[in-house]
């Protein structure tokens, strides 16, 4: 296949004309498609079904060291339900704190406890002229909204192939006491499936902070979200890697079971360090009495342990991955001699990310939106919503069956085609 | 029986004599009971394991508009569960949020957005010199712990047998722009049990506040809590009574199930006006993508509506009632004649508070602990734990069996009668 590059203006219009006809066609027959929503499928919801027998009135609601579930009681969730998301989230139970229903919650949560009371001693962030983030980008749109939100400033980090520029990072953390916190999302990364790489990693771990309170907001959403069983990314253990290079407290990990179990209804979690969670529960016993038990212990009941859950995200994994293999297969095949984008092949996670040439997201977005097919909207996964070179386009292949991806998919070549055209025909 | 102030000081040496023999015969029981906390007891928490069973992988988790409950969105709440929550509240369904498992845990989130947000577009608090809140007495203590935790100055205002002094609270809220809100707990009032008469409840929507962003904290957590089928409290409901009197914006309306499903596991909403709902809505879209609606249609499903709710609370009276008449029965006729404090005989909700002479309170919760009985501190129930007459013990006749709690109360009999004399020696 010829690059777009190459060819000629006459070239592009023959082109272009054929792709019209085809994208008519597909206006033509009225879809309703979505690609727009990192939702599980109705598929992915069945298989965790079984979750709703475990407890029932003949079930005792007793936990292992005695108490009862049903009742008051148990700040920072009971004991098996740290240990089975301490198996997820890779940490000592002893580490976490279970919070009710949703990861961003606790980090929302976070965010305004260090606004109305700081971090562990330190200035509380309203009583600040100046916080602010740094944004690995393109990132996830709920991370950039919460910061927003606070009216915390945000500095944009380049995403490499192993994660977060680090000579970026390191050098305006080291010099900077205005800043606070990075969001990251380390593994098969938000939307673009990157997983940070153990150089990243230790570099995150060995940062010097000039401020006291930074703190990296490590979304560990994906951490048992392969698509494989052998082929999966591998992340070092951040707490244990800041341990052991003296940062102990420098880093805030969030987990969830909401695309394990049911979004909404899962089990949430940080963990930190032993002095970052006396921190926490001096505010949590302020906030709550406890979060649900009973839906911890429902949680546990149905998937025992580590070897539970990887069992259950083996089949989470074989209604993802067809979807994922059909997308990349169809740009490999459509668009990957065109010179007209790129993306990576994620190995879990929730998204694909394709780059179109500069200037074109906007207009790929809109086409599909014309052709039946609704995308997350351009520049979402930007501070303020604003891709500074308009081209990033999140893609979320769960939520609708195979089939309808399939068509979204040929609807979206055809966009990103379409739309790469007419921005090379403005400077030929 | 003849009270103490009349007796003599050799009378009451004899009578400290006889009563301190009978108090070392429950100190040599070893007794260990606790009187404590407000929690539902282990017959109460079977009442509602039947609701357990309502959901299983047979049965279809969509709610009536077609939404499937296992998967993200709805931000504040499924239909049914506001409808569900407007019988307990007696408010419009479209007045609700819907929360997670925690009322307490909204009420947090309502003070620390107008910490870092403000209200309705006054300037956040954290801006401010000086906020102030009050707090009718003795009270709630998790209320205070909140107002505390932010720094915000609490003013004690004396509870009355028709609700806190109306008199105080309008010429201190209409005079002080820094007074922001005020916590109620207006239905068997904590740790009380007085439910706020017609007048004061038209007082409150009466007010005319110095500052716009004041907001009555109405926390009816005791809504449906009756012990008595007929002889129940009627209060006026808040919401409709502040937008007759034009103040539609001026309440904020909380409750939960904590007390009739499961505490921890049951569902919390808020009811306001549709302007601060939509002010609410602006932050709640950042904090959650939603909250747990499995759990809202569980609950739904099994208790149906009001007629459902009132049956399952009936059965919680029925357990609770012979607990709290033991109680009142053997304070008329051991203590009532005494002149030596003062109660009211609640209809409903999970207190009783006893009022002690003066400077007496402590003294009774450590002789009852030396004799085995747990009771909650003295000065709980007060701003800064500080009860100004060391007078007020709050008295939790739920969770322990009748049969423990009828030696607790008899046991608390004898200590306030000792602490009582005690005290009258002191000036004889």
């Amino acid at each position: 296949m010829q690059s777009y590059q190459e060819m000629s203006k006459e070239e592009l219009l023959k082109e272009k004309k054929e792709l019209e006809a085809e994208y008519k066609k597909f206006q033509h027959r009225g879809l309703q498609l979505d690609m727009s929503r990192g939702k599980p499928s109705q598929e992915q919801l069945d298989l965790s079904m079984g979750m709703m027998d475990v407890l029932s009135s003949e079930v005792d609601l007793t936990c292992e060291d005695g108490t009862d579930c049903r009742n008051y009681g148990v700040l920072d969730g009971i004991h098996e339900a740290k240990v089975l998301l301490g198996d997820i989230m890779e940490c000592n139970p002893d580490n976490i704190i279970i919070y009710g229903n949703s990861s961003l919650n606790i980090m929302y949560d976070t965010i305004s406890r260090s606004m109305t009371h700081g971090v562990m001693g330190n200035t509380p962030w309203c009583k600040l002229d100046k916080v602010k983030f740094l944004c690995p980008v393109p990132g996830y749109d709920r991370h950039f909204a919460i910061t927003e939100y606070f009216g915390i400033e945000m500095i944009n980090v380049p995403m490499l192939p192993t994660g977060p520029d680090m000579d970026m990072v390191d050098a305006l953390v080291s010099s900077d006491e205005s800043i606070k916190g990075i969001w990251c999302v380390p593994k098969y990364s938000n939307p673009q499936g990157i997983t940070y790489s153990d150089e990243t990693v230790r570099r995150f771990a060995r940062l010097k902070p000039a401020a006291k309170d930074f703190r990296i907001y490590w979304d560990n959403a994906y951490c048992v979200h392969h698509l494989y069983d052998i082929d999966q990314d591998h992340l070092i253990e951040i707490l244990a890697e800041c341990k052991r290079a003296g940062n102990p407290d420098m880093v805030y990990k969030f987990a969830s079971t909401s695309k394990i179990s049911f979004p909404g209804s899962g089990v949430a979690a940080i963990a930190a360090s032993a002095n970052n969670l006396e921190d926490i529960r001096k505010q949590l016993q302020i906030q709550t009495i406890g979060h649900d038990k009973v839906n911890q212990l429902r949680h546990v009941r149905y998937f025992k342990d580590s070897h539970g859950i990887a069992e259950h995200m083996r089949k989470h994994a074989d209604s993802m991955r067809p979807k994922f293999e059909m997308i990349l297969e169809m740009f490999d095949k459509e668009l990957k001699d065109l010179g007209v984008g790129s993306w990576y092949n994620p190995k879990g996670g929730y998204f694909i990310t394709y780059e179109t040439l500069e200037g074109c997201a906007k207009n790929v977005v809109a086409k599909a939106k014309k052709a039946g097919v609704v995308m997350t909207p351009a520049g979402a996964p930007f501070p303020y919503g604003k891709d500074p070179k308009d081209s990033v386009i999140r893609i979320s292949p769960s939520y609708p069956s195979l089939e309808d991806l399939t068509m979204a998919t040929e609807i979206f070549v055809v966009c990103v085609k379409l739309a790469s055209i007419e921005k090379l025909l403005e400077t030929k």
